[in-house]
């Protein structure tokens, strides 16, 4: 397949078969899973499993082939062997079916002439039968606005981010840890082997695609590498683009080999490539989530000068390090503006209003700490407010109490509704599984109030440096 | 104070007083806490607290004044206002006081004429009363032995690391976070501005110390860069010696002034003056607790050859870029013993035998895994064994139940027993509080069987590479 297909119909399909359902309950019964997942994520159309005994699946009655399906299929998801993945797409074409997706693996990525021989032989059936393929050996889509999944908890809402995602185990884990994060996806696409539909397609088809507002794409190898660096440039002058490179180092790339069967390529190259096409590299998933987590909810700062409020002079010393080292600044506060801070405080004990501003006691204060607060929002000096909630310095507790940290975050949920100065929250010293509780609500908090929240200054940091370059760069 | 003064009795007082206790039950009532913090880390002599008022305070009697105290009395903390401190220091010297800690402030570090002058009459009032003091501006030692603390959640066992910290909160924070990672303590003390005791002689009693085997620092300024230089040197000749500097960049420098009054010297001097003497250098407290763990529960391995066992091909993929990037080999298995692995897996749908190991759904296979992982810690080829728990990729699972991650690290955790191979354990993908509670069982399961454990990839792998490079130059 060539040019700029329209891929919509394989994300938002009417009808979904998933093939190779089985009565096991073990661990690894995908088939089962997917049926689950549909249902759970709330598929908008009917859902047929299929299997040749027949029978009944979560009170889904079971069809003995795709062919018997009493009404038109859309999309199937392969779950049986590889060896029978050339007679099912048969049938497929038979009954008129759009996309097929195979979590099936066992082909190209085994390394066998079988493995390679039965993928180009699946390849040249679906094309004779009108079909599009996924994969193989991948999860597939999850769209949420049709309630197409892998997973059974994946969120039900839609997003402003597509992530085109070469590997499963990637995917199913971005999904979950992007969720708690608070971002949420147009279109995810696990595309494994991409032996028919790509990484090329796929970024031209998010590049046009206007529900995506956001381009994140992890891809292990290339099928045409001058055209993929093409459809990378196009992209990110519509919009952001964030690409993660599996197998950047010699060993790393012999593992991609046996994993999508793909070529990793020169690491060098492909760096020069996406420097020039405007497109911000990310190195770990963790990453990436505090990329998108900027850009969902930080508006675009003027610069890069942080106005910090801390509590612990040794916290503001290593933040200052971390963020500096960062390429960001703490400007001085001008002498009037400290001396309006100071005014706010009841005590000096311990406190300094440089920047960071480290209020000491009177952090927990939540009357001074809000002047404090909005009066360096108001400050146009500083670009954007760094709110540091630590959970763990506090001597009397073993973690900081929800509703004592929900009481101080207030306070700066306050004063970014009442400026709308870009904030960021960083939650971190989290030693125990309640102060995992407590950072949790205290993060959806921030969500609602649209403020990006980290979990190290260190993350925050590096995430404001590279969203912060970004703008600078476009506004040349 | 010069020479190498035995501090002994700094760590071990036999009766301690805290002079500032009040009615007030306010967060920041911190003579209190550090009531309570001796009785619950079960301080083993005499609590006195003290206020003009007299009464009585968690069962414990009231004297209004040092001089009232019935018996003798080795340590006194100071919770009251700075300007209250010289007529303490005369009636402490009047009582045989060996040592007064200040949790007070308002000293040199608040940039005063009166600070300073206050602080320079405090010492000499000190050295002529015989007294030594801790601070002023800290929060004073933790020593499980005797029960002496400042925090009532601190562990009270001991163990073989000595955590000399200048600053209060970062001090309060790392013992918890340090504790929850299986890191005790024989001696921790934050020592604030250093007026008497400062890191000069602290790094020279730690290093004489035979109670502890590891020391970490963190250090904001020097009274004497080349005693202190000299100092490290020592002690990096006769154990692992891990150093954080605070006030790296010119605008943390400030913050330090700010903070401790330290001055905070040049980073290019002090980082070539730290690789001189062989020093492991760090820039967060997240990354010293990596490097604790390892020094406490690895073997020292042969070289830096992973091997690496995984589930999912993204991951394996993503950590083997990771791994290569902070300087580990991962070598090539032989053929034979792919073919031997091999025959211990009854699919190989997905899975790939390649280093990492990526066992696919046979991961979950506890008895083939368990297989793997034994031959492959029986290969003399590879020198430490890297187990991956990954908690957020299993498609039908939020997160993966805790029976059953259990149940899958037991496989590794028996192998480490039987063939003492030395092994890390990754856990990993925490997305939800659930996930954090598997993932502290199973790091406590692993902690008694005395095997780290870290919480990304990317950490491991820092310290992994550091630990060895420290072994590497010993060897030399």
């Amino acid at each position: 397949m060539t040019g700029n297909a329209n891929l919509d119909f394989v994300f938002h399909p009417k009808s979904v078969a998933v093939v190779g359902v089985s009565p096991s309950k073990g661990y690894d019964a995908m088939a089962e899973t997917y049926v689950r997942a549909l249902i759970e994520c709330k598929f908008n159309g009917p859902i047929y499993p299929i299997n040749p005994k027949g029978g009944e699946l979560k009170g889904l009655k079971v069809y003995p082939n795709v062919k018997d399906v009493p009404d038109s299929l859309d999309y199937v998801i392969s779950c049986i062997p590889a060896a029978a993945v050339p007679q099912l797409i048969k049938d497929c074409a038979a009954k008129g079916v759009k996309t097929v997706q195979f979590f099936t693996s066992g082909f190209s990525e085994s390394g066998t002439e079988e493995g390679r021989r039965l993928e180009a032989e699946v390849c040249e059936l679906a094309r004779q039968g009108g079909i599009r393929l996924i994969g193989p050996n991948c999860m597939g889509v999850y769209c949420p606005k049709v309630g197409l999944s892998f997973a059974p908890d994946y969120p039900t809402e839609s997003g402003p981010v597509s992530f085109m995602c070469q590997s499963g185990g990637n995917a199913i884990y971005f999904t979950r840890y992007a969720a708690q994060r608070g971002v949420r996806f147009s279109k995810l696409i696990s595309f494994g082997n991409a032996a028919d539909i790509n990484e090329n397609e796929l970024m031209e088809y998010l590049t046009a695609d206007p529900e995506t507002r956001i381009i994140a794409a992890y891809v292990e190898g290339f099928k045409d590498g001058r055209r993929f660096s093409q459809a990378v440039r196009s992209a990110a002058a519509e919009k952001p683009v964030i690409v993660m490179k599996g197998g950047r180092t010699e060993a790393g790339a012999r593992v991609v080999a046996s994993h999508t069967g793909a070529m990793a390529g020169s690491a060098k190259i492909w760096d020069g490539l996406m420097r020039q096409a405007g497109v911000i590299p990310v190195a770990t998933l963790e990453e990436l989530g505090d990329i998108l987590v900027t850009f969902i909810y930080l508006p675009v700062p003027q610069g890069r000068r942080l106005g910090v409020i801390d509590v612990g002079g040794g916290a503001a010393v290593l933040s200052t390090d971390v963020y500096v080292s960062a390429g960001l600044d703490l400007p001085l506060l001008p002498q009037e503006l400290r001396q309006k801070l100071m005014g706010f405080l009841t005590t000096d004990a311990g406190l300094s209003v440089n920047n960071p501003i480290d209020l000491a006691a009177q952090y927990y204060n939540t009357l001074s700490a809000y002047y404090v607060m909005k009066a360096v929002a108001d400050y146009d000096g500083v670009d954007i407010l760094a709110f540091h909630l630590h959970l763990g310095i506090n001597p009397p507790f073993p973690s900081f109490p929800k509703e004592f940290a929900i009481a101080v975050l207030d306070n700066a949920i306050r004063v970014h509704n009442e400026t709308g100065k870009p904030m960021v929250v960083v939650i971190d010293q989290i030693t125990t599984v309640e102060s995992w509780e407590t950072a949790m609500a205290c993060q959806q908090k921030c969500q609602q109030a649209s403020i990006p929240v980290y979990f190290s200054v260190r993350s925050t940091a590096r995430a404001l440096d590279r969203f912060v370059s970004y703008h600078e760069k476009r506004r040349d």
